[in-house]
């Protein structure tokens, strides 16, 4: 394998949530990885250059083992594939298909409706202010997931061990928490995951805060 | 395994495209199943016995081994993992993860901005028609994957062998058309994959017209 192969970066931005994702996983197993900010604020995903890496025109990208990867989640499976330590998806096909199923409420359910990208698209279009829509259908998403982690969790989304739907669940309720200010008194189980996920050092370090992009508290104020 | 463990019961709606994909997947590697219809129209999702089936009150459920599973994609690859013969998803990695991009891209990036539900919330909310807003969303996503296709593309999405991604793609392209009334002119990659895939027997016989709870071309047009 030459030298360019074996390098692993991540095209990232800090607060997107498939990127966040992704991190998790590179952390949590220990992948080290280069991290090449890409500014969804600013327009860098238009940049032909990116493009080219990624049609989509967002956040992440993976490049390793010589590939171009994009999709948080098939990166995830691909990850757990070839690196099979610090296994995200259990062996057990029934287990794998609930892990999975968590991954995509969130993934399909939840997030695409939330997004920056589909937030400027609704405001574009209907020339409203999009949050209390959005908030709402939030909302709805995160009754449900409580609702299926009641039957599953233990100290993480499934019993005591981390899997690939904690690594998405995290962004997924930290960033909604955040950017639209509510709490999770309404969901006491996803708090208490949440606040076990947060205690585990690979989490921590996926936080958009420890990120080299992140512009610092007082300039996300402004 | 006791008799009503091996029994497989597919929960389906003859038009909704989660259903569609995983009745491509079964028709394809050949497991027999009964037909459960759920009118998503009349409100069958609703009824508190399905519920406990699926939290998320919609289609599929897939009942086998003895398990209730939701979620398309999750079920497509438990029915990969378990009854691998004509597998969807290539050995390799670098191209299992490919596959699963070209099934995310649709699973995430265009059916849930496009889906009944998601149009009733819209026009509820905004007070507005919303096909104009979901059949421009529709055509930027097809802008995507008819370019990404067009690297991979043989006689279906990969090559000549039919994976996940075909059973993905043919209920979103189809449907797309059919409801929205748009040809495929601009997609001459994706058309002529989908004619191929509609020759199959498999996928024809996964279509909406032939599932027992369709209404007729007559009641359609009411």
């Amino acid at each position: 394998m030459k030298a360019s192969q074996s390098k692993v970066i991540l095209y990232s931005f800090y607060r997107s949530s498939s990127a966040w994702r992704v991190r998790n996983v590179l952390n949590y197993k220990g992948i080290k990885y280069e991290y090449a900010a890409i500014d969804l604020l600013k327009g860098d995903q238009d940049n032909p250059e990116y493009e080219k890496l990624n049609p989509l025109k967002r956040a992440p990208v993976l490049i390793i083992d010589g590939q171009i990867l994009i999709e948080s989640l098939p990166i995830m499976e691909y990850l757990d594939e070839t690196r099979p330590e610090k296994r995200i998806y259990p062996v057990d096909p029934v287990l794998r298909q609930q892990v999975r199923t968590i991954c995509e409420i969130i993934n399909s359910g939840i997030q695409p409706m939330q997004n920056t990208t589909f937030m400027d698209k609704i405001e574009k279009w209907f020339k409203q202010d999009p949050t209390p829509f959005v908030v709402h259908l939030n909302h709805e998403g995160f009754k449900i997931l409580e609702k299926m982690l009641s039957k599953t969790a233990g100290r993480y989304c499934f019993g005591d061990e981390i899997t690939a739907a904690d690594c998405v669940l995290v962004p997924q309720v930290y960033g909604s928490a955040k950017r639209f200010g509510f709490g999770l008194t309404e969901y006491p189980i996803m708090e208490k995951i949440m606040n076990n996920l947060l205690e585990v050092q690979a989490f921590k370090d996926a936080l958009p805060a420890a990120q080299p992009d992140y512009p610092g508290d007082q300039k996300l104020k402004q």
